[in-house]
């Protein structure tokens, strides 16, 4: 249907109409097919779980290589050998490496519980004790970070997510002179949704800036640390050797996982963190819990064996994955290119394409899809409490869907894309 | 060195000279033979875990009962398969039921935190915000019990454990009129560490009391539920049931592991609660974790098969441990019994032997234990804040360490617990 290039805002009043009649019966017959395709969440897919099968016959033996028997009770900061790995993969030193359980959402919970309880080695007081605690949200960013604040009554304000992380100037002056901001969000490669890379300047001048709040912390999410699109493998910010340096170590606190590695729901999660947050959060920690599953850490290093053994396995993710990601750019800019009403990334890693449609529309997109029958994921969701200001933004997770699925439902997608905008343009 | 059945407060002081000159002489001994036994914690012995190694080549498959790839996300509540077995264990529909991670004490923090941080479905506020937290904490108890709550700031008030559960009356009194009294602990079957079990009567009697608290809860740890070591296996109280018969649904929540049943550090944990309690927790968990790992649910459904499975496997532990809680029986009766300076529980199930000891000696027993290469748990480990107010108590493990250490140890123990009471009687 885009047999033209000309940018919709440059049509006659006419055009316009007689190409909103050729869009709607467009629409007319997606719905008809009877579509059910789903590209909400960032989700592997099967093919991709595939790759970690040999787990479920894992582990061979039950000793780690200290001679600790994984199947008892004990050694709450991990498997040693899982630390080195985790370790390796962020950039950071084995000592300040925790393994956990299957989430890493779990550990940011468990962080900022902790923070507001019972405060950090450097708060004034527990932050539920604050009148008003804050934290900065680029945006657009992960839902499940924005729901998490929401829940505990942590207020959001919103920074830009830019192409190199988030907009410093914005953080510097949220954050400067106001003591209820205690922390901020940032997924810092390949960032959810936009996959942004936080470059090593921007790393920089997030840990070096003052900040009114003695105790600030940044929850540096390195979800994607190593889910690589392209051969262009972005290198993440040494985000805890920055903050040493500025003179702020416990300002950051790192969290990744092989959620998106091995199996989304067992596998294992790490955080990184200065040697006082750590333990810190070990000390939290040992209220808890009596230990980690080391049954499932042992499974995951005799799978792995080492670092390389992670990078040559997301290589394999990324065979997977790659053409999917590949399918909705060829969807979006042979059926979008030009339109002036959309435009959209090409991440060189993670899971998602951040897609902003015409102002106001992006609602009327979800329910466009929705009605014939492509699931998306709510609009505005990238935003704190699900508000986006704008109504443009729509994040699309291409990964769980089979190649096929991909194809269809984004070619559907962009049909719902230029309708909403004629439906407006002509209103 | 006990050929004599006299009670030591019987004895002259010249008698009760020559005995501490003999009894020293035999710790002297003993502590030349440079033992190193530890009876410190409940932990599953290397043999009882050999008994669910086929668990590290499962599962065989990847899919449930329902179909669902159990290697993804989702799924909060946990298996469906998973939760009719330990549904059928407690005694509870399995509507009532979510399996989680590896540590039921995880599950406990959970509810308490959240309590904390948002209050129940019942509560006026959250527990923060209220000005003093209580918990009614029977006595001994379990140490992780009452160091959670000393963590989180929750004052503990001690109510005497009883050989049929917490004494009611004294929870009565202090629940009746004082709204801060919030909570309270028990290990309803085979208490930790006087092996009570709490009687559908005094069940009953917690359920329906009184409370001035709206949202008061009973944290009901039935981490040995089905852990018997004779016979005459116990029937947990029905403790949802009763609540709900009694007007207060909200009233209990249940806990329980798989910890002492497969792999103490790798099994899988559950809750049970009112359908308003689940549906509260439910929402809590999701803002803090996606699912839990499914994968470790299949893992251990296949292994069980159902709850007969779970029966049967207890059996095999039994078979195990019992000669270990008769050798403890054996050098306590044999060494100490008549002497009138010590009684000793014979647990029909769990994990523990309680010693009381001659008032005032607890802590000078575990010292020469410790001396003597025998490690044991802290003397007054058993009460908030490690404080045992007649210095009596002391905490037995004999599971861990294999049947000759077992016996070696206890051997010592019961020559210590004879020294100090020496020492004080002679003093």
């Amino acid at each position: 249907m885009t047999t033209s290039v000309t940018p919709l805002s440059a049509l006659s009043a006419d055009e316009l109409a007689a190409r909103l009649t050729t869009v709607r019966a467009a629409y007319d017959e997606l719905k008809a097919r009877g579509l059910k395709l789903d590209l909400t969440r960032g989700k592997p897919g099967a093919d991709q779980l595939d790759l970690s099968d040999a787990l479920l016959g894992l582990p061979s033996s039950y000793r780690d290589r200290s001679g600790t028997d994984v199947r008892n009770y004990g050694g709450l900061e991990g498997l040693l050998e899982l630390r080195e790995i985790f370790a390796d993969l962020l950039g950071v030193d084995v000592a300040n490496v925790v393994c956990g359980g299957n989430s890493s959402l779990t550990m940011m919970h468990q962080v900022i519980t902790a923070m507001l309880l019972k405060g950090g080695p450097d708060s004034p007081r527990p932050w539920s004790q604050e009148p008003v605690v804050k934290f900065v949200c680029p945006v657009p960013g992960y839902d499940r970070h924005f729901t998490m604040l929401a829940e505990l009554g942590i207020e959001m304000v919103t920074v830009p997510m830019n192409a190199d992380g988030p907009d410093v100037a914005a953080v510097r002056a949220l954050v400067a002179d106001d003591p209820s901001v205690k922390g901020m969000w940032i997924v810092p490669t390949y960032a959810n949704p936009t996959g942004a890379v936080c470059s090593a300047e921007v790393a920089a001048e997030l840990m070096a800036m003052p900040t009114a709040a003695p105790d600030f912390r940044i929850l540096w999410d390195n979800a994607y640390a190593v889910h690589h699109l392209t051969d262009d493998e972005a290198k993440s910010a040494d985000a805890l050797g920055l903050a040493a340096a500025s003179g702020h170590p416990n300002r950051p606190i790192m969290f990744a996982s092989t959620s998106k590695i091995t199996f989304a729901g067992a596998g294992v999660a790490a955080l990184a963190a200065s040697p006082e947050n750590k333990a810190w959060y070990l000390q939290r920690l040992s209220f808890a819990a009596i230990g980690p599953d080391k049954v499932n850490h042992l499974r995951h290093v005799e799978f792995f064996g080492d670092a390389d053994g992670v990078r040559a396995h997301m290589r394999k993710h990324r065979d997977l994955i790659a053409p999917k990601f590949a399918a909705v750019e060829e969807a979006l800019s042979s059926r979008l290119g030009g339109l002036g009403i959309a435009e959209w990334t090409a991440p060189a890693g993670g899971y998602f394409v951040n897609l902003d449609v015409l102002d106001g529309t992006a609602s009327r997109v979800v329910q466009l899809a929705k009605e014939a029958g492509i699931a998306l994921t709510p609009a505005g969701s990238a935003f704190p409490h699900g508000d986006d200001p704008n109504d443009r933004n729509i994040r699309l997770a291409p990964t769980f869907p089979v190649l096929d699925e991909v194809q269809a439902a984004m070619a559907g997608v962009a049909v719902c894309v230029e309708l909403a905008a004629l439906e407006q343009l002509t209103a």
